[in-house]
């Protein structure tokens, strides 16, 4: 839901968008059909899917089969947490900005409502870029990559009334920890819950479909 | 070299030793089989060797077997430098380190006889630990992981020096970017002659297999 809106967002600024997205050993592969999906259905100059050995290293409920995904919400930071998960992820969307001499990364990361990942905060984005202003040889000339936040202050019912007006089918979007091979949701996780609540609050339809609760 | 020889200081100071090595698409595996046999010869508790997709994004004379590795000196960045490499490598070992419990994360970068990559440099590595600072779940806890780079201000003459000090067997260790499958070098890429010199100023006998060169 974030990437897609995000996605629409640059598209409608003029930006010539490339979509990067990772195997990067989560449980299910829903969210990858989605991401080639609104790839696809919006046409964009070029989409990669990177593999990556994240899930090999365990230690989050996302990739190792031995944690079960929370279906109430708990407390601080939850086991959905992937360590280091969007370092990784910009780090190699930096390494590819480089290569296709791309200006600017867009990142669908918000801190309002969220599951309280270190590493969707601004003061982490902040630090990000600076570190990102000294890592790669157009840095070093001048140009660096910027990275991009665009929803980083939204609520979700902000994102989805942003991304309505700009025609994002969330249709095709999956949000949910546990979809199942046909992108239906769960419905109890907790970004099953962030984006049923976002919907009710935009005071729209939730176009999710659901293979648990069936009283959304 | 300076992977193996920050493996030795780790091991001097006391630390419980896990390796780390990429499999990202570099045109020849024999740096990772150097890998596996220092790993090995010296007993660490765990050597992973992490997929990833990296190569497959080209932009680099490592990946790219398009682009040739330069066999003289170059003016400023050369075409060897891997687009955010180090970044990606940091990052993955962040979350590993996470995982594991790993306090400290020894990167073997050194910005002196080096072939003038952004990042190593130690304006870099420190951006890196402020944005690392951030990132994660046990940094937020207030314990984040280190990045030690021991080596950063040092020579390669003094690198071998201590390294030899310690017992690093450099025989085992392959810097060549174009090292054939025995792991033999060609001695005239940057990294050879970086190596090759070093062994000269520390006046020690350089144990390197060339494939290329005869005069060494």
């Amino acid at each position: 839901m974030d990437s897609a809106t995000c996605l629409a967002i640059a598209r409608q600024a003029g930006v010539d968008c490339y979509g990067l997205s990772f195997d990067y050993g989560q449980k299910h592969g829903a969210e990858l059909d989605a991401a080639r999906a609104i790839a696809g259905s919006v046409g964009i100059s070029e989409h990669r899917i990177l593999h990556l050995g994240l899930g090999e290293l365990g230690g989050s409920a996302l990739t190792d089969r031995r944690i079960e995904v929370p279906e109430t919400p708990t407390e601080g930071i939850p086991t959905t947490y992937v360590p280091a998960r969007n370092t990784v992820f910009l780090a190699l969307a930096l390494g590819w900005a480089e290569i296709i001499e791309a200006d600017e990364i867009y990142l669908g990361v918000n801190a309002i409502d969220y599951s309280g990942y270190p590493d969707c905060r601004p003061d982490y984005i902040a630090a990000f870029q600076k570190m990102a202003d000294l890592a790669t040889s157009r840095a070093v000339q001048g140009n660096p990559v910027l990275i991009k936040t665009p929803l980083i202050d939204l609520t979700k019912a902000e994102i989805i009334q942003w991304g309505t007006e700009l025609g994002v089918d969330y249709a095709l979007t999956v949000s949910c920890y546990q979809a199942d091979e046909h992108g239906r949701a769960c419905g109890v996780c907790d970004a099953c819950r962030l984006r049923c609540k976002g919907f009710k609050e935009a005071g729209l339809v939730d176009p999710t479909r659901y293979w648990g609760r069936t009283d959304k």
